[in-house]
């Protein structure tokens, strides 16, 4: 069996996430594998890196799956550019060595939120960003993530978290800039559990706000769901690059 | 009778154009009249600087009114940006000179149109560029567009032309960049025929495919529609900026 690699960006508007789901076609995994299926006359089950929540957008998702047939993967991959919704597009596809698996090889990820911090979002940019048009001390919010960074039990900064599986994720490096009204926020880390990068975001707005104490934010540690900050619009973020 | 001055952008994808028409929401200007209207509680008429076509977009069109309501400048902005659909977005609102006309008094105005010269166009900008993946020589085309610079009469490149307007135009400027995948073609004219943006592109295009000899250039200024270039994709082009 050929183990082929796929590059993937895609805008996730109108999809409900990368997973694929029953009786919908309005996954990234669900129409990737129905037309790799259909492009190579077999069943396709691909692997992503990880799942990204409905209306999040990738630039950098990586993703693999098996195939019997013996297709060039320059072919597969002008077949897919053909048969893909102009809103998924493949940029790369090559042929791996069979080991290689995109989520379990994964060591790092980095996501970037997009801020709006005006009234106005500019409307090409209104799908990718996330309008928070209040004043943000963004010194306090860099002040914040050092709060972050390293290894850290971030189970409150999940939902609906797994008793049994572990919450303990590493952050290398957290980047915020503003560029006139658009502030970024940049995270790199090992791992990200279910909504964390948009939980993160959501604790570092409050603190820019002024809502949140930044000598309580290591309580959260060793804290619920419910003490953490609120839930970041999907419409923000985006995974940027899968790092092996 | 107040003047008020509107600074418009837009994502043209889903519209039928600036110009309003009968019967239908899909146009700018109807857009902007109707939410316009419901907000001041009269009947209003806005005049533009110019139409775009179908599915062109803009940054910077320029648009004025007159109202005898006297609702500040600052809440009718913040009206229209609560009212208007995300895709019509009104940066600035204030009150001009009774004399000021967006059309009349316009100067010059800046259209770029965004060529992706590779197969597979960035998800993010697929609505607004125009995918032309082969080989393009950027010298030719500059020099092309040295041949458009001036006064000119611009009839052969104007779409349903009429016979009893001029159409001579003076092009000031033309910028052809490259930034990675994408050659932007910048335009500085003081008037625009129907279409004239979007074939002069065509043409350039044609120059940068070899298919066209530059030498040969000059007479199309004494030539018909059929003589120059294809008409570019709407998707590609953009009204950047109006002058006054």
């Amino acid at each position: 069996m050929r183990n082929i690699m796929l590059k993937i960006c895609y805008d996730g508007t109108r999809y409900r996430g990368w997973q694929r789901l029953p009786d919908t076609d309005e996954t990234i995994q669900g129409r990737l594998e129905k037309t790799l299926s259909r492009i190579l006359d077999e069943p396709i089950e691909i692997h992503g890196s990880g799942r990204t929540d409905a209306g999040v957008h990738a630039r950098g998702q990586v993703a693999n799956f098996h195939s019997c047939n013996p297709m060039p993967a320059c072919d597969i991959l002008s077949n897919l550019c053909r048969y893909l919704p102009e809103d998924i597009g493949v940029y790369s596809c090559e042929e791996v060595e069979t080991r290689f698996h995109a989520r379990l090889n994964a060591k790092q990820k980095v996501y970037q939120y997009r801020i709006w911090n005006s009234n106005l979002p500019c409307v090409f940019d209104r799908r990718y960003v996330a309008v928070f048009p209040e004043e943000l001390n963004l010194e306090a919010m860099r002040s914040a993530a050092r709060v972050f960074l390293g290894t850290h039990d971030f189970g409150a900064f999940c939902t609906m978290r797994s008793k049994k599986k572990s919450t303990v994720r590493s952050i290398e490096a957290i980047d915020i800039s503003r560029c006139g009204n658009e502030i970024r926020i940049t995270v790199t880390g090992n791992g990200f559990l279910y909504n964390m990068m948009r939980i993160l975001v959501g604790t570092m707005i409050e603190v820019g706000r002024g809502e949140r104490d930044i000598q309580t934010l290591h309580q959260l540690f060793d804290a619920e769901r419910k003490d953490a900050g609120f839930l970041a619009p999907a419409r923000g973020l985006c995974l940027m690059e899968v790092q092996y």
